[in-house]
């Protein structure tokens, strides 16, 4: 180790700080120091970090974004709610395309699941399908049914490649999940991975910070990290070399992402766009979402936080949001138009600057927890690049079909949780087999509504005494009622009303079915959700659709139609399973 | 009690087996059963249920609702966005009919909080806003408010009658709980309660069916009920003899509701409408909500469960469903419309059939609870009579502003419960707020964007021991993490990281406060949700506007514009409160 190079080298570039704690460190810590502080280019990053501050501060100087705001025009626009006459031509066009080994799709993998409360990429997460499979199987079959159906639309065997971008913190797992699970079908040469960079989080005035005495605070470099890292990887020239012409750009996280759709693709490539956005319809005006649109006369995104809500509520003569082009992380690029952005427009793109509450070590070495903004993680976003679009394209899609993503752990009224990516995906495939003419059936026989129907059981009047202490559990309700506390409500209930304390009780939201022993006093108690409530749920009727059997609900009428079936139902490969009802 | 005579008609109306267990009941219990059978018109019931049996075969006969379907053409349609240079002039028409006296507002709370969980009328809820205001106060202040906008602006005073229909389960509770709230500040004679009427349950085979030996199984019959018992309780003569020309009709459940919305009735008085409905967009064809349509020329709601997901699915040129006028039940009539329902019409309306399991007690006198439908209940809906209308209108309002109703008790995923409805209205009062000029800031003095921000404290790495062990529990978490387990996981934690055993200790989800005793031991546990799952939830800001300082957002701006505001924030008749913010 050459320290006093180095020692030099940061002195030059103004971050001697960085090795303050080095005579503490035992030798591993330092060795470990030395090689990361060895990798950086400390130039680059002051250029970085000049130009991504004087960005920031003029952004705040500059005309507010909303008035140079405008919408994204008709004539750029495909949508699948108002061009339904052109979805079948787009398809057909995308899946020509498709089979003759031109599309390709890329993954953004980068991110961790930290808002999901795990630590391993949220690609390998389990929703609790039925089948139990992860979002990374999910996609890598949607990719190989895509595969069949080209080739049995033009009759060529074919390939769509599947870039996968991973960072410093999910690359191994990732790649080592993929090994194990024999890439899901896929062919290993044709899943490719590669790392986006990371970058250090640095002070207000430039300072790099240290996270430990003994190592660099760092974060991934944003999603539009895609670009740097597609050159560091000649990604691009694999591409080309594979012929490829298109690429479908995507994050890990929306369960109903269609993959290179052909539609999608179909759109963009019979516009001659270079450049397209799949949005969804922001509808509420509060919804914390970016929108496409054009500012000062190019294509970007603007995010929720940048405008005001005087501008998110502004209305067109149909009544609709004027910004509406809900982004959803859901990108058309050509290999051309990618080769450009990696040669020639990405170097001179500047970070953003997101001021951010970063842990440190003070001067005296102590790990510190900031209560309020102390420094800034810069970052570049995939959409950036939008603005050197020659034709850009924007395609409509509808959210019930195509988009629930999964960002945060399970919890109360939340959103965007294994749950809702759940409901979606089985809402979706339900819909799926209705409209391929099969019918599901209650445990009467009677065939199910298309829309549940949310039903009371009557005469529910309960035990008002029992229903009112256990409402007090009511509120906390979510698996994890305590034994003790409904035994005390039960002990007390069956004092008062002897002659019930035997058997089923139910109130207005548990049933409680209890053994009595002596004295009247319950001995076995297990607790539900009663069945009046589960009738009112809103949980859809549990059906799930392999993507091996169908891609986006094609094809499943000569499994389905006329049929009557009784949920769970899971579709797949192997035929049509209708799955034991389990109890509680 | 001349049970003899009783007997006879019961035996000629086919009821008989309504006394079969006469001998075995107590004194008291045969006096009750007595009155409620000597208080039933026998030979009517039997009408009820031919007719309405009748109608059920026959309409599962009739061909298929979905074809005979047109949606509400524009030109009966106002809207709210797309109508925006009407809104004010229709105002003004409202209040003018309000300041004259001649607008009256009708509310429907027969119904229980069963699906809530609570055995008392929902209108007593409180969804724990900051005021903690009830449903009931909320709309009785907004009473009061527009009262004092339309005297405000047209120099009258005037009084907007409000009739309550309870029903025989909610009629005391309700009066008893204005009474003791002095009628939220309105006159006690211009809150007018009545009470809906019940029918019995019966059988497939039109037998009345006992719910205990004593006791006939009893229901309210329907929000439909209202027009019968607007007849009984002669309420449309109050009306006309206060001179009420026109009356809001809505459901207690709606925390934002519009009571005597001046917009809606001027709309409605403007296009000369006798029948108007107030509807909400539908943008998901899957959404359980029935529709305004016509059917075969005449206006109705044509429930989800009536028609087809292929139905439901379709779109107009304009990319938007076709049936897409959700219904909110939300009703404007004319007095002389409802004397005309009254008097002619709501005699020859049949009931509306729903199966349903009804527990009952079988020929050995033993209570039984069915797993399958075993019998019918007869309701009328408060829509059914649309189609007498000469002239009706439709108005078509923001969910966001106007529509988030009270159905189930919180629990994970829930819609339509207390934490949704409290949210709606802070959301809503929130961007009153930064309409009329007011800003929050944050605890260091930033003003929060718009739509608030999903930020993620950076640097929680946490200890990935605890942080996995914890995620254990994180599926159950909503404040029931039970002490033990904690201790259990922060017990192995502290053996294997003494170092940091003590103070604080964050991870994904928590933040566990420890102190240490002896051996590393954790002594004492505070645990709660971390600080930055905090910031990436959901919640709004906390605020929340009196209606008695502003009705749907106006005068706000001479209070807040050009402040800041740190959140809770509550804005009421005796100024602007900003609340020290609580701990976790």
């Amino acid at each position: 180790m050459n320290v006093s190079e180095l020692r030099l080298r940061l002195s030059r570039a103004g971050q001697a700080h960085l090795l303050q704690f080095w005579d503490e460190l035992e030798e591993a810590q330092q060795v470990e120091l030395y090689a990361e502080l060895q990798a950086m280019n400390f130039e680059e990053l002051n250029v970085f970090f000049r130009k991504a501050t004087e960005g920031f501060n003029q952004s705040s100087q500059q005309e507010k974004v909303d008035a140079r705001m405008e919408p994204v025009p008709r004539e750029v626009l495909g949508s699948a709610t108002r061009d339904q006459d052109q979805l079948q031509a787009w398809e057909s066009e995308g899946l020509l395309h498709i089979s003759q080994n031109r599309v390709a799709v890329l993954l953004l993998a980068g991110g961790q699941g930290t808002r999901l409360g795990v630590t391993y990429p949220k690609g390998m997460y389990d929703v609790g399908l039925p089948s139990h499979k992860t979002l990374f199987q999910l996609q890598a079959e949607r990719i190989l049914k895509l595969q069949q159906l080209a080739e049995k639309c033009h009759g060529n065997r074919c390939t769509i490649p599947w870039y996968i971008m991973t960072s410093g913190r999910t690359m191994q797992s990732t790649e080592e999940f993929f090994a194990k699970h024999r890439y899901f079908g896929l062919q290993k040469e044709n899943v490719i991975f590669f790392q986006q960079g990371m970058l250090p989080a640095m002070s207000f005035d430039g300072k790099i910070i240290l996270e430990e005495k003994s190592k660099v605070s760092m974060a991934p470099d944003g999603n539009g990290g895609l670009y740097r890292a597609l050159a560091a990887w000649d990604i691009v020239g694999d591409m080309e070399r594979r012929g490829v012409g298109s690429v479908h750009v995507y994050c890990v996280d929306n369960i109903l992402v269609r993959v290179a759709d052909p539609r999608f693709i179909g759109f963009c490539v019979q516009q001659g766009a270079d450049c397209g956005a799949k949005v969804v319809e922001k509808t509420n005006p509060t919804e914390p979402v970016g929108v496409v649109c054009r500012v000062d006369g190019v294509y970007q995104v603007v995010e929720y936080s940048e405008i005001s809500l005087a501008t998110a509520q502004r209305r067109g003569p149909d009544g609709r949001l004027l910004f509406n082009a809900g982004n959803i992380a859901n990108h058309f690029f050509t290999v051309p138009f990618l080769r450009d952005i990696v040669n020639v427009h990405e170097p001179q793109l500047q970070h953003h600057v997101a001021q951010k509450k970063i842990p440190y070590v003070d001067s005296q070495g102590q790990r510190m927890e900031p209560d309020k903004p102390n420094g800034i993680k810069m970052e570049k976003f995939v959409f950036d690049i939008f603005q050197f679009a020659k034709k850009f394209v924007v395609y409509e899609v509808l959210r019930e079909d195509e988009f629930s993503p999964l960002k945060n752990a399970d919890s109360q009224n939340g959103k965007d949780n294994p749950t809702t990516a759940r409901h979606a995906l089985m809402s979706l495939h339900h819909c799926w087999v209705l409209n391929a003419g099969g019918h599901f059936i209650d445990e009467n026989g009677c065939r199910l509504p298309a829309i549940p129907r949310c039903t009371l059981m009557d005469g529910v009047s309960g035990w008002e005494l029992l229903s009112t202490a256990v409402l007090g559990l009511a509120g906390g309700w979510s698996g994890c009622v305590t034994e003790g506390a409904v035994l005390g409500v039960l002990a007390r209930a069956a004092r008062e009303s002897p002659q019930r304390a035997s058997g089923q009780v139910s109130c207005p939201c548990f049933v409680l079915a209890i053994d009595t022993a002596a004295h009247g006093q319950p001995e076995a108690v297990t607790a539900g959700v009663a069945d009046n409530l589960k009738d009112a749920s809103d949980d859809p009727i549990q059906c799930e659709v392999s993507p091996l059997t169908s891609y986006a609900g094609e094809g499943l009428e000569s499994l389905v139609a006329h049929r009557e079936f009784h949920a769970p139902l899971i579709i797949d490969e192997h035929g049509v399973h209708e799955l034991v009802k389990n109890g509680l």
